[in-house]
């Protein structure tokens, strides 16, 4: 990779959540292929998925998490891409980036294929500034820097969680949005990455997203949705409002913009309708409730921060409607799940290891 | 002006703050001459500042500051760009834009030289959306939208009060930055706009800058800098802290990022020193001062929300030092003046007109 940034390859595992064959691979081969994929499939685990030869991968199908897991199985979404975070769980690795399989390699303006992956190392390793905005955006880019009146004292920044790339053609609208607007097309090509300041919430969208385990990976369970839930495609925005309330409290940055993925295909937006309903609804309820949510000070690690909101979640949103019960406690499934798989992984997100 | 945006001509004046011949406006004449111009003309008010041929505006000097506000002009900086306020004050119009005579016209990637102004009016009439982030940017430019996860009871956004633009070639950074990075260039032309989340504070520039005077006006003080001050080059920090404080009590909106200006010259960074030096130190109290303002519930009008600041100005800041003291004075004198010359503006401010 040009301009010494390190390729990361023994330390990043890349999720992939299918139902079918993994063909976009071929796409994304000069750039994937010196990594190990995690290929979560959802659905019907006797179909066979398909991966091109000569990547290094490992497979789990609904029978492999269920005799993972076992009864904690159930905190893993089934005919959701939600069963992704299944993936997060299992790696061994610091970092993860996850990707959908209709995400094709964008270009850049000058027509060069963008290395998806070298630019969301880029945003991971460098410093995020989520205390005050810096008008010329990521200050640690190449030929920026901090402008007059950022206070010097916060210019050490703090270390980034996770990094949220964006979306070329297809943009990543809701299913009302999609029907209103059927042909719109993201052409423009916004070159800069920025730290989402604190305070603030974001959409976080799973298509083409990394993080730090390590310094996250708890927080970045992605809900019950889909079979037997009354709820899909909310799985990654779940997962952005409990990270980005949990980065907040931890001082842990989160940046968006850079890279972009070329998103190939629209969902087809009558079923999203129906996927999303609940989801338009609750949200006005759901995020006020993490605009407000305070963490107290003892919770100092990211399971900490989790099994509390999953408390508030019980008693804030479970009026709301009864799921966000069956939520909250799928929270500490998720939890107790992640600590089993992961017994070193606690301690190091500990910041005690 | 192309798709149909309105171009405010008698409802815009251009602010220009200077010490020299404005020939810099030849260069803007296709964009400016329509408007009215309002000069403030710094330093030796026996100087004749030329202005070229078929511009239409009025022009101030000391004198004329003296004269106009009588012992309130104590307010108005001397030997520094703050002056430029007292043009905001005499403005009859609805929207200021104010500029910089090293500021030029830049060119957008494709080679057409960019209207600022044209970009400034865009962002002030179209809403902010402060209370959660869109990783699109702005949603109300063409071709983009809200995201999938942006809560619709949030897509109406609030009016616009500030649009702060940036700045090609010379970055707009502080002496110490200047030294270490004399040859650093500003070539990234990002073509985004977006709204700077409420409860975030950012250091707004004075260089390239328009405004809702109706709105936000009596909160744009660019405070006691230069001839007998402790303090330069944080005349636009105190204004942007104050205003974003402001318009976050409010709801009001603050934009950045488009338009680009090309700044031509680097001040010297030895003179910016010298000036800046007690800002740099004194921001490190100021900034956590303003990250922590919070405004009664009863002050719902710019007027109250300012002086209800020039008291926390006075008890909190001055012990840091005692300018804090006597720029909080200054605070309410800018106030004064403001009503004085404003006495329908008042009114219009309070939302009551």
């Amino acid at each position: 990779m040009p301009r010494g940034i390190p390729l990361l390859k023994d330390e990043l595992d890349i999720v992939i959540p299918t139902i079918r064959n993994l063909d976009f691979l071929e796409m994304w081969r000069p750039f994937f292929e010196p990594y190990h994929l995690i290929i979560v499939q959802d659905g019907d685990p006797s179909k066979t998925i398909n991966v091109p030869d000569g990547f290094d991968y490992e497979l789990y199908n609904r029978n492999d998490i269920n005799r993972i897991l076992g009864p904690k199985a159930s905190c893993i979404s089934f005919k959701d891409s939600a069963c992704r975070c299944f993936g997060y769980m299992v790696s061994k690795k610091k970092y993860i980036f996850t990707i959908d399989d209709d995400c094709f390699v964008g270009k850049d303006p000058s027509g060069k294929p963008i290395n998806a992956l070298e630019q969301h190392i880029k945003n991971i390793l460098s410093p995020s500034t989520p205390f005050f905005f810096n008008t010329l955006y990521d200050p640690f880019r190449e030929g920026a820097d901090f402008v007059r009146g950022y206070p010097f004292s916060l210019r050490e920044g703090v270390p980034t969680a996770v990094s949220h790339g964006l979306w070329l053609n297809i943009p990543d609208y809701d299913a009302p949005t999609q029907l209103v607007k059927p042909r719109e097309r993201n052409t423009r090509y916004v070159d800069m990455v920025l730290t989402i300041p604190k305070g603030t919430l974001f959409p976080m969208c799973g298509m083409n997203l990394a993080f730090d385990r390590h310094l996250i990976g708890p927080a970045m369970y992605f809900g019950l949705m889909g079979d037997g839930q009354p709820i899909g495609r909310y799985d990654d925005m779940w997962a952005g409002w409990c990270t980005k309330v949990i980065c907040d409290h931890l001082n842990l940055g989160v940046k968006t913009g850079l890279p972009y993925i070329f998103h190939s295909k629209a969902s087809n937006p009558f079923v999203n309708l129906k996927k999303e309903y609940k989801g338009i609804f609750w949200q006005e309820d759901i995020i006020p409730f993490f605009q407000a949510v305070t963490l107290p000070k003892e919770c100092t690690t990211v399971q900490e921060c989790y099994i509390e909101l999953s408390k508030q979640v019980k008693e804030k949103l479970s009026k709301v409607d009864p799921y966000f019960d069956k939520l909250a406690d799928a929270m500490v499934t998720w939890i107790e799940a992640w600590d089993e798989l992961n017994p070193a992984g606690a301690a190091v997100a500990n910041g005690k290891a």
